[in-house]
């Protein structure tokens, strides 16, 4: 197999995961170039391609240009923009659009577009005749930092978000940094909320670069490609120490475990909310709640809501416009979410900047105390 | 973890799959001794029981009776009977009920019943909360020997059969051969069909074997655990060195391509042709045509037909009840199976009794001209 050589603007992470191990490619014009670097690693495919019809209105033909002077035919599969995609409904629609296209267990999907394409196209990749080839093209910020790397893939459900799904790795992955020009401030501001997650898990001098050097991250250059790849480094660690998240992982998920209740508790009304804010407003819940539980300073909780608030995120449950449910119903929503092991309360906290670690045995009693202190009403 | 001791009369066959790797029991009254065996080796766990309506009246009491002894508490899904249920349909009623259940990771989808139920339960069990433990508790001889070995799950879709799924391997299987007492003579006999294939694959000893003892088979006893704990440890050989068919795995579709092809000429028909018979036939015309391509002697092909026959399986075109398609329609449904590798026909043939190979590029000519020769019409 031929290695395509990165542009000197493009850096390479590479996710170490033994025969599963690939490449995530950062730099501007990759959607333009990935007929090039898929030709170059997958020998002789043929693709499909996964979008929504926002991304593939403005980057669906360039890519099947690039695609097609590599000789890989490509079939595309356009699918309405918006979380409600991630369906069963959709799934189906979408396994069928490959199987129309008569793909083979070598052939590829592609995912392009942002994280609910690429949770849903990898989803479609594994299941179709039991595992496709998978390559993540992630345009919008959160996808590149978050979840286009790592193998979580899957769907929604009445019960819960990502409750259906497979751990499916993909072959390769092209984070275009060019692409997001295009995203909305607010945005691009919910994806950095992810970024500044990785600092505050257990990089706490990216943290402080973060803190220093976000209004270039937001204007593109040299420093937005060094925040994706950091990000995309700390990821891929944690993924390549505990890829089916049996221990370890569970740290990706700072912050998730009140943001997934608040996301909830707007009926993922994303007018209201959208998953980045709610993680905004989840990582200064964590270091508040660390620090009532002394188990870190409150200074770090004012730190990272400083930042935050800097950056234009909201910090605190009376940032969310409208009313929200009831203290008991939030808590309600987190006993609800994934991360309860055995019916105890299972919480990534921190003993300050870049210090989180898993606590399995949290009282559900102080987080409802401590969801009624912060309760606006 | 406690191993449970096997009794006398039960025989124990290890899949070696890493920290995949699992056991499968084999002997009398396992269904009743469910909820200990589980109990001895996945601990602390809750499940949830998907079965059919046939085999849930017949055996869904005693083994809830069993876990429950075991402090295991159990949900039941119980779906209709028949090859239909392996549908998108069925698989999303089934996952919403394990959800519904409020298992987590660690819990258990057990599947009570033949290949269709282990099929589905394994693809559940794959994908909610992106992969459960999974139990295997077989009830007809095709599934004991052939379909809940190896962790290959799915359901099938308007453009073939099995086009959707996962690999999953179960935690535990165990294949109660007193279960098979209630099956009928034709669902028996089509399971054997499966039982001769591995001798035909690359066990002759044990095709030989089976020629002079398939009558204690069919009756029970020691010889009937044999023959099933020879299929199960000859599925085990082929899995443990190809886990996910890249290669020699293939080996197990030896008459599965005609096989398959048949099942669709009759539109899944089960009244006029099982899996079982179609696999049956199949294997007489993978001898037949290694024998035209001068690759086996036309006296092994004989001698295959002669054993099945004896059995009282269907073995040529000729023994479908009503109409065939033409000759081309059959090859067009062969070059729809998913063994086609791009555009060539994959083939497994022999070279003689248990002297089987993949071959990866047979001329569609040769197939066509056989099938007309073939063809009763």
């Amino acid at each position: 197999m031929t290695k395509a050589v990165a542009a000197p603007d493009r850096t390479c992470v590479r996710v170490e995961l033994g025969e599963r191990s690939y490449d995530i490619l950062i730099g501007p014009g990759l959607i333009a170039d990935a007929g090039a670097q898929i030709a170059a690693r997958l020998n002789g495919i043929n693709a499909a391609i996964i979008s929504d019809e926002t991304v593939a209105e403005l980057y669906l033909p360039i890519l099947r240009e690039g695609l097609a002077r590599e000789g890989i035919e490509s079939t595309d599969i356009v699918l309405p923009a918006g979380e409600k995609t991630k369906s069963f409904e959709h799934l189906i629609e979408a396994a069928h659009g490959v199987l129309e296209a008569r793909l083979e267990r070598g052939d590829a999907v592609i995912a392009l577009g942002g994280g609910v394409i690429g949770d849903l196209a990898g989803f479609v990749a594994s299941v179709v005749r039991r595992g496709m080839r998978f390559v993540q093209i992630p345009t919008s910020l959160l996808a590149q930092v978050d979840s286009s790397v790592g193998g979580k893939t899957g769907i929604n459900t009445g019960h819960g978000k990502n409750l259906i799904g497979a751990f499916h790795q993909p072959a390769l992955v092209l984070a275009d940094t060019a692409a997001l020009d295009t995203l909305s401030e607010r945005e691009f501001r919910a994806g950095y909320a992810e970024v500044a997650k990785y600092g505050l898990i257990d990089r706490p001098d990216f943290f402080a670069w973060l803190e220093d050097n976000w209004p270039q991250v937001f204007t593109g250059g040299p420093a937005r490609i060094e925040a994706i790849a950091t990000s995309c480094r700390a990821k891929a660690d944690v993924v390549a120490a505990d890829e089916r998240e049996n221990g370890k992982r569970a740290l990706l998920n700072l912050g998730h475990t009140f943001g997934h209740a608040l996301e909830a508790a707007v009926g993922y009304d994303g007018r209201r909310l959208v998953h980045g804010e709610a993680v905004a407003i989840g990582l200064v819940l964590a270091h508040e709640f660390s620090a009532r539980m002394n188990l870190a300073s409150p200074d770090d909780a004012r730190r990272v809501a400083a930042h935050l608030k800097a950056v234009g995120l909201p910090t605190a449950l009376g940032d969310i416009d409208g009313d929200l449910p009831a203290p008991d119903i939030l808590m309600h929503h987190i006993a609800q979410d994934k991360k309860v092991k055995r019916g105890k309360l299972t919480f990534v906290l921190t003993r300050g900047i870049g210090q989180s670690f898993i606590a399995d045995d949290v009282p559900s009693s102080e987080v409802l105390g401590f969801l009624k202190e912060k309760h606006p009403q």
